[in-house]
This record gives structure tokens, C-alpha cells and sequence, in this order.
């Protein structure tokens, strides 16, 4: 067995799936020259030759068996893609390899790997960062510089995988945050699932008024812009994590029609000052925060 | 009788309100030499202090009498002071003085403008441009650029005046497009006002589960970050406008709860395939759109 820990430095690192979040990752690392070799697995060919081309990876296949030499595999497809891609790679990793996942959900990957086989070293992670835009052409270098990276080790996650991951944060310009999945998926919904359930449905019902009126979009600025950017994500990734979510996102969904139910009686009723304070106090607190 | 049409060149422009949409007016005429003489109006000492020695006006005053001697006055007031400062700026405005608002509903101020002495020339507009940020320290010379800038003119509005309006909005480098009041208020209810009580119901959301779980913000990025981005706004500018649009708004928040609620059931129920096909088409919608 090799014996963790070993460095990033001197670790062959395969990255499962090379959109958004593998390709931004491969990117950093190769930038950085972090590591000693990086392996890219992903089915589209287009992607695999521009990988290739770029010497962003040392090799690539459509085929998963290529993570077998690894030190390090990572998981960066979308949520129910990963959790089936767990039990063949649990059967190709050799003793001590790491295996994370870049999953936006957290429960059901971390519980899956709890199925690994013994002499293999998981660990769930979640860097907070993402656009609008995926595929390997959206990828970036710097896309996980500054982001918080969530961690969720197994019960069985050794502090030296532990670690690993820590550092394998650091060299991205991330910042590690150790959290249990449960509580990570609670906290994800409510800033994450919520937010983008909010923009698709804005999609939706600017779409719905015009049909009604061929000038609304004409008049749509900035502020249409950002509040429904999310909605232009990737469905399948977006759809993988409400399935796999779908409690919290429905818990969050019950809070936020609760409040805006609210709000529209307000505005009915034109209660001016409750709607002050209401706005006022969602004012402050967002200025505070960004 | 002063005759239209005059150009911009020669006028002497009064406005009303230097915050973020009168003070970006303010600077972006001075920065291209647009007009002979920029007047500026507003209660706050410190913005006509800051005004002033930036050169950006030629005179301030707290007092409305200042637009008196101006042959353009552009009121760029929140919507309900609007209403309150159109029939003092009818008294004083000379004869053939054009006065537009841009406040940022129009049903009611074009309703009030009829009220305005015959001699006047009134006509409405809006920019659809603006920022979380406001007041005159967020004032920008590029904010209209290019941004559509809504044109309201009444039955009275004279040819000339229109096209001085569209003079207008050329020079800040935005595109003027003309239309009735009562179908702008209902267009902007739906990409606008409606964008802004998501946002601001979003932050009071997040705020009441962030009660649960002091890490919630820690984790909340660029997704979070945009799609409560309006929530940070100018409450009484964004109370006015709720208010004089309380019908169109409300309206659009019906249409959009139950767009929401048919979400929140599909999660519940994991009915992929009606998922899947409805963010689909949302995230195609708005791919086009941007």
C-alpha cells in the first residue's frame, strides 16, 4: 500500500468528467504544475482532444479504467452520474488511492462511499463556486480561487486524506470547510437549490407574459439579467441535485412561498409600512453580507 | 415663447434628485459638454457639495425655484416624490419648458403630467438601467449607456419634444423606445418589479434558515450573490415603485407562485421527465436571451 500522505506534488490525479468544475480543475492544477500527472476520463471526444491538444491532462480515454493508476481520482460529474461511477471505480482504484467526489449533494455520494472497498480512501467534497456556463469550454483556471470548499469525510476518512483534500483546496485558492453531508445539503438548498428553482421559475413566467406583449424582453436590463442567470445552467446537473435534494429543496420552497405569499398580500393590501420594514430589514441584511 | 425644437447644446438642463439616476445624468452631460448649464436639485447638503466642487453642476440648491430659469427639467426623484414635485415644477417652469421624469413607473406620474400648465411641455421616460448601489456616490457617466430608455409621451407631448427626448437619450448613448404608460407598467411588473420582490423574499428566506445554521452564508457564492443582488436596492425608490404598480405586480407575482408551487410539487413527486423538460426549456429561454 502506498502510504498516505503523500503530496500532491508527486500524485497522479485522475479527474472523472472534464466540464465546468473537472476541466476548471485540471486547469489549475496543470497552471500550477501541482501535480506529477493528470489523467482525464470523459466520453465526449471533442472534449478529450482539446484536453489533450492543451496538455492540459497526459492522457485521456472514454474509459474509466484509465483512473486505475491513480493516486488521486476525483469525481467531477453531475450527482446520480457519480454515484454510479462509485462502485467501478471502487473496483479498479488500487489500496490507498483517494477517491472524492465534486458533487453538489452530498448524502447520497458520501453514503455510496461508504460501499467502497476498505483499501481505498474516500472523501466528499463540494467546491462552492460554478457559472451559468458549463462544458470544458467554460473551464477556468481560477474558478475555484477564493471559493469555499466544502469537505465531508466518511467516518472512516483518515486525517491524512483529510489533509490531502486540505491541501488540495489550498492549491486551488480555496478554502476548506469540513461539514457533515446532511447539513451540508440543509445549508446547499436553502443557498444553492433555492436560488436556482427561483430563476428557472422567473424564465418561466417572463416567458408566459411574452407571449402576451413581444416588447417585455426588450426592456429587460440587469436586474432580469442576474436574477435569472442561474436558470441557463446545466438541467442535467440542476436536475440530479433536486432529485437528490428534493426534501431540503422542498422544505426551502415551502419557506420562501410562505414569505412571498406574504409580500404579495402586502402589496394588495398596500400596507405601506409593513412593507417598509419588510424590505428595509432584506436590504440591510444583503448589504451586509456581499 | 421659447420655440422647439432647441437642441440639447444650448439648453440649460435642471435636475431634480442627484442620486444614482440623476447624478449618473448629471455626469454623464457634463463628461460630453452636452448642454450649456446643468442645474441640480437636491435636500442633501453633501451631494450638492460633492456636485459642485466636481464641477459636475453648474449651481445646486435644495429649492425646486433653482429649475426655474432651466429649458429642460428632468425630475429623477423616487416615483411618489415625483408626483409631490410635479405641480410646484408646474408653477415655475417658463413657458415651452420640457419636463420629463424617469421615475420608474408611469402610469401615474404621465397621469399627473396631464395636470401640468398648458404652456409645459411634459413627457415621460424611464431608463431601464440601475444598480443595487444608489445615491449620488454611486453615480456612473456610463450608466445609460447602452440601456433602453422608455419614452412616454402624453396625447399633448408636441413632436419636437419627443424628438429632443430621443436627442436625449442619444447622447447618454441609449436607445429610446417609445411607449404607452399603462403597457410599460405592466412590462416592467413582470422583469423588473417582479425580479426585486424574488430577491428581497430570497434574503428573507435565507435569513430565517441562516437563524438555524450560523454556516448558511459561509456557503452562499455567486449564485446566491446575483440572485438576491436586487434585495440591496433604494427601499424607497423600490417601495414607490410597488406601490404606484401595485395591480401589474401583483399580477405577476400570481402568475409566477404558481408556476413555483407546480415546481415544488414536481420535486416532491421526483417526476423527472416533467422536470426536466420544464428547466430545460428554461435554461434554453434565457441561453437565448443573454
Amino acid at each position: 500500500m502506498k502510504e498516505p500522505p503523500f503530496s500532491l506534488r508527486d500524485a497522479t490525479v485522475a479527474i472523472v468528467g472534464l466540464g465546468l468544475m473537472g476541466g476548471s480543475l485540471a486547469m489549475a492544477l496543470h497552471a500550477q504544475n501541482a501535480c506529477r500527472k493528470i489523467l482525464g476520463v470523459t466520453r465526449n471526444p471533442a472534449t478529450r482532444q482539446a484536453a489533450l491538444s492543451g496538455a492540459i491532462v497526459d492522457a485521456a480515454s472514454a474509459d474509466l479504467t484509465l483512473a486505475a493508476e491513480a493516486d488521486v481520482i476525483i469525481l467531477a460529474t453531475p450527482v446520480r452520474t457519480i454515484l454510479e461511477q462509485l462502485p467501478p471505480i471502487g473496483a479498479i482504484a488500487r489500496e490507498g488511492t483517494i477517491i472524492m467526489d465534486l458533487g453538489s449533494t452530498k448524502l447520497e455520494t458520501t453514503r455510496a462511499m461508504e460501499g467502497l472497498p476498505a483499501h481505498v480512501e474516500p472523501i466528499g467534497g463540494h467546491p462552492m463556486c460554478g457559472k451559468e456556463t458549463f462544458g470544458f469550454d467554460a473551464a477556468d483556471a481560477d474558478l475555484y480561487r477564493n471559493a469555499v470548499f466544502v469537505l465531508t469525510p466518511l467516518a472512516r476518512t483518515s486525517t491524512s486524506t483529510l489533509a490531502f483534500a486540505g491541501s488540495l483546496a489550498g492549491t486551488l485558492g480555496a478554502r476548506p470547510v469540513v461539514l457533515d453531508p446532511a447539513r451540508h445539503d440543509k445549508i446547499v438548498a436553502a443557498i444553492s437549490h433555492l436560488p436556482f428553482a427561483l430563476a428557472a421559475t422567473l424564465m418561466r413566467t417572463a416567458d408566459e407574459l411574452a407571449r402576451a406583449d413581444d416588447l417585455l424582453y426588450v426592456l429587460a436590463a440587469s436586474g432580469f439579467r442576474d436574477t435569472s442567470r442561474l436558470a441557463a445552467g446545466d438541467t442535467t446537473m440542476m436536475l440530479d441535485i433536486l432529485l437528490t435534494n428534493h426534501e431540503n429543496v422542498a422544505a426551502a420552497l415551502r419557506v420562501y412561498a410562505h414569505h412571498l405569499d406574504e409580500l404579495a398580500e402586502l402589496i394588495d393590501r398596500q400596507d405601506e409600512t409593513t412593507l417598509r420594514a419588510i424590505l428595509q430589514d432584506a436590504a440591510m441584511k444583503r448589504r451586509k453580507l456581499f
